[in-house]
């Protein structure tokens, strides 16, 4: 069995329409890539009791929570404050994150008091090296809390993924065929029958007017699919 | 007080990274205009017993619950019966679904035992109007049921939101101001607290290497919005 995840995504801001976010979809394909089975994203807003809620709902049923957004410099950013509350442990400012914090400006004065929130680590956490921006994410337990701008976020899960223990990476073949899904539905439904072990799906496209079909296969036995790349191109 | 909202994305090849996401954004944009609060984005895999949960969970908690995928012809498609597994009810091919499909084909013979299954409607659901490829959406209660394919569910989007119930719609101001998000935090911290009733936001971005903020505040109140942005020009 390979390891669960889930994705926690922090932000009115994807909520009311303004971002669409990209870092689910980010993350999604490097834990596709590392083997850990993305099972849920959950998206909430900037509220202290919703995320801490959040945080102990999914950290007691996915091998990993990864959290994204709310742990800059301003009021908004209150991630770490409430993934303290929901561990139950104390946060406060930490030396070595504020010493990382410090060697980023020039001028001491421009540690000001709210960018040094960003130094605000719970007791027991691991810091999450941020090569970009410096203020470092951070892991306590099953959580992972990386940043929110998209640029930095990237930067932590390279940071991040490598320290932890993946699994048989999910991996997938996809065959174009130039019919309507309704045209190739019961012969697909026949191949997943025969294949109950490999996750087949089709997504229908429109393509220069022509109604197609994209057949995805996803197993991390390559042989397998080899085999029901077969039985798709039979569709063609 | 605003209706309240979640959306439930159901899809394998969401969490699986293949598919970027872009319906939950369209339709929080489309919520935000109609004054609809969405609270809660959630993706789930295409599994009976994970989509059943996830909607029992969510339209308990919400006004209204809007899904998007897993509706067409295919074996995966499988959210219509887990929908009426959640409410407890019958699920059958309904007469006026099967007619309004059947006006999509030319060949009758085209409407096959899969193409069938898109018209298998919980008992006492309301269709919704699919003008782009005829095969219906449905609302079970608060539960409204659209297709996953973009372009079908905006349609579907289109058809629906004018017979919901809005509320006062939010509105925004944004000013960018070409200072790092900790420079002017502080200040920001202020305006914050002096409009509670304001949901104030920060984004930093880097546009040709300068470090800038995006300061956003989303009200209902335009003329409350407007002694905001003051507030905000002064942060320039």
């Amino acid at each position: 069995m390979n390891p669960t995840a889930a994705i926690l995504l922090i932000g009115d801001e994807i909520l009311s329409g303004r971002t669409q976010d990209t870092n689910g979809n980010h993350l999604a394909k490097k834990l596709t890539a590392a083997g850990i089975d993305l099972l849920e994203i959950r998206v909430v807003p900037d509220d202290h009791k919703t995320i801490k809620t959040a945080i102990n709902d999914l950290r007691g049923r996915y091998t990993h929570v990864f959290t994204s957004g709310g742990i800059g410099p301003t009021h908004d950013d209150i991630t770490a404050d409430a993934i303290a509350a929901a561990f139950k442990v104390n946060i406060d400012v930490r030396e070595d994150a504020r010493a990382i914090l410090a060697s980023h400006y020039a001028n001491p004065a421009d540690l000001n008091e709210m960018r040094l929130r960003m130094a605000r680590i719970p007791d027991g956490a691991t810091l999450i090296d941020n090569p970009v921006s410096k203020a470092p994410g951070f892991s306590l337990g099953n959580v992972h809390v990386m940043a929110g701008v998209p640029v930095v976020f990237a930067a932590m899960v390279e940071s991040l993924l490598p320290t932890l223990t993946g699994g048989l990476p999910l991996c997938s073949v996809s065959v174009r065929v130039e019919q309507p899904e309704g045209q190739v539905a019961m012969a697909l439904a026949d191949i997943a029958a025969a294949f109950p072990d490999v996750s087949i799906g089709s997504y229908p496209f429109v393509h220069q007017g022509v109604f197609g079909t994209s057949l995805v296969a996803r197993s991390p036995d390559k042989a397998r699919l080899a085999v029901v790349e077969a039985r798709f191109s039979t569709l063609r």
